[in-house]
């Protein structure tokens, strides 16, 4: 399958940031049409230098081209990092014939090592010349870590008779949580839409879908998610909402949740993808807040490993989470199937129970019946695996 | 070694609770004296019934007897886990002569799942009758869950000349985190002293022992710690700050902290003790927090138990606990060598710190240089024998 959004051009290879040859750690990506763009960084106060520069020249509003490379994160790295960053940003800028601030930059690997700067730079003249319209899945394996397969997500719609598309590429595994996405992700449509509008509708999908899926807890020095938008499709541009922003906001949340989902499910170590419902909270924030606290919870997520049907370890998750309930009201579900009724265990099967939790896919429902509002977390199991990829993650 | 108390006694056995027969799972300790009483109580929104009747009771200042149970703990259990806990109360005052309302019950282990009550009850008869001077040591051990081994400090001091003692018993392993120490903990002294001045130490002592420690960062439902002062030692009373009390504030710190490291130390799968020292924050409490946030971090926790030196994953997590401090001037240390100056890698020798983090107990020391106020935190590394444990914890 052929991935193509008008006017955007990509190319991938292998520059040396990464020791084994097979693996692309270079990304670039192009659209003709100087874009609308819109981002969201880590809110982390440690912040990598490509992710300072690119936060700095996102505010212009337009941007030309993305330069991504993967095995070093350029992160941790002083003076030294900005300048490695403002010149991988000027290379770029120079072989796209873009203005040199519609450029952005990312990194992603090992933090605190210095940039094997001359290889990207090399790199970005070569993929300068290979950029393609087909580009766009080999750029989405370049961006890849401990990922073990490229992310994306791709959707054809129309909007008032005019085709239009967005392709999503995402890198996640390790170091996924909320506030922000602790991730790379880069959404390209060919829609015209307003810079406005398009920062709202990005802003408000990210909240519940990257901001809502964690894999252990910590945040990287380096998440960024952008979205470009160049207009291309010709559509009525949109600049207000109405049908036209519903249809936009519908697909864009479609590919944003299905990235999402797809991180969560690479998580490093994961054997298990699990849906964590909140239902009835007080507030939907509350919802959130509360159904992150349990997906967070390492002993929750060793249970759901490990098979044991352990609810307690959710009701006492969701106890920590600060949110407004009463233990005597929640009612806790595996799958469509009640464990706990009214805060006290109901008879069930545990072996049925166990065989639930045996799945590739769980859903634990918490209904608080304190409110009206829902929300879902998503997050892995927590498994050797995970313990394996991280002791020796440098050497 | 006989660890006595003055005017304390103690008894354990195994009751049933615990399917092991070899296992002790009841705990009764007794002061001659109703004692002063002080505690701090899980912050978690989800209390269990032993924990919400405790901290009823500890409110009257006087407290005679304490039964401990281990195997369930009698947490999201409803309206019955409170007449059990009851139960309990009543048969504790009953078999120790005390006021109802002078005693104190604590249950530890499995969540959800109801009381073995009768088998609770026939045992504090019979531990009733058991009491003795020298049960210290094997009420330390009747309380221990997943702990591989009995975790005491006991200190002889004097106070004016006269001869003091404190006993202190902890259980912890999983679920330790601080907000509060998430585990039990029973410290006897025969220290004549207020309540007034017992609980500013014990509370100002705590914050910087139990709730500097983490594990896995869930917070139990059954968190406890409780300090008796049953004033048989004959001292001069401590009522105000002054000499005695240093003497008397130095003795329990050093056993609260001695207590706190063992649980650490005895983390669920750990391997290393790891102690994170925050020099020269803002306040102390940043410190603390900043210190916390890296001893909480999952992928430094590998990374300890990997002898990874991945000292950027040390400034990530700092960066994530949303403490003041800017980048460019943190100096990090494994045990006394330089890893990182002003936030760049320094040339180090990496398998020399490689042997550093393959030792038993590690120091990590980060400078922020943007204040004066320092503290530690504690934790242990992050391991599959964790992952081993928690998986199947019920099963």
């Amino acid at each position: 399958m052929k991935f193509k959004v008008k006017g955007y051009r990509a190319a991938a290879l292998h520059c040396g940031v990464k020791k084994n040859p097979l693996k692309k750690d270079l990304a670039l990506i192009y659209s003709e049409i100087p874009a609308v763009a819109s981002g969201v960084f880590t809110k982390n106060n440690v912040k990598a230098a490509p992710v300072l520069l690119s936060m700095k020249n996102i505010k212009n509003g337009l941007i030309s081209a993305i330069a991504v490379n993967s095995g070093n994160a350029n992160a941790c790295t002083g003076k030294q990092g900005m300048k490695d960053a403002l010149s991988m940003a000027e290379k770029t800028a120079f072989v796209t014939a873009s203005a040199k601030d519609q450029v952005l930059v990312c990194s992603t690997g090992v933090i605190g090592i210095k940039m094997p700067l001359l290889n990207v730079l090399d790199g970005l003249e070569t993929a300068g010349y290979s950029l393609r319209e087909e580009g766009l899945f080999d750029a989405a394996q370049a961006i890849m870590t401990t990922d073990t397969s490229e992310k994306i997500s791709f959707k054809n719609f129309k909007i008032a008779g005019k085709k239009c598309s967005i392709f999503g590429m995402t890198k996640g595994s390790g170091m996924i949580h909320p506030n922000m996405a602790t991730m790379l992700c880069f959404i390209l449509t060919d829609v015209l839409i307003s810079k406005k509008i398009l920062d709202r509708a990005f802003k408000e999908i990210n909240e519940v879908t990257f901001n809502s899926i964690t894999v252990d807890g910590d945040t990287s020095t380096n998440d960024t998610a952008v979205i470009l938008a160049n207009g291309m499709a010709g559509n009525k541009p949109i600049n207000v909402m109405g049908k036209d922003y519903n249809t936009f906001y519908r697909n864009l949340k479609n590919t944003m949740l299905e990235l999402a989902k797809k991180i969560v499910k690479d998580g490093e170590g994961a054997t298990k993808f699990i849906e964590v419902c909140v239902l009835n909270a007080k507030t939907s924030k509350e919802a959130l807040k509360c159904a992150k606290a349990i997906a967070g919870s390492n002993l929750f997520k060793t249970a759901v490993y490990g098979g044991d049907p352990n609810w307690g370890r959710i009701l006492s998750a969701a106890g920590n989470s600060g949110v407004r309930f009463k233990e005597e009201r929640v009612d806790i579900y595996f799958n469509k199937m009640p464990i706990a009724k009214k805060g006290v265990e109901v008879k069930f099967d545990e072996k049925k129970a166990h065989k639930i939790l045996l799945k590739k896919e769980i859903l634990v429902t918490v209904d608080l019946n304190y409110g009206k509002e829902s929300s879902s977390a998503y997050t892995c199991d927590l498994t050797e695996g995970y313990i394996k990829i991280n002791a020796h993650y440098r050497t």
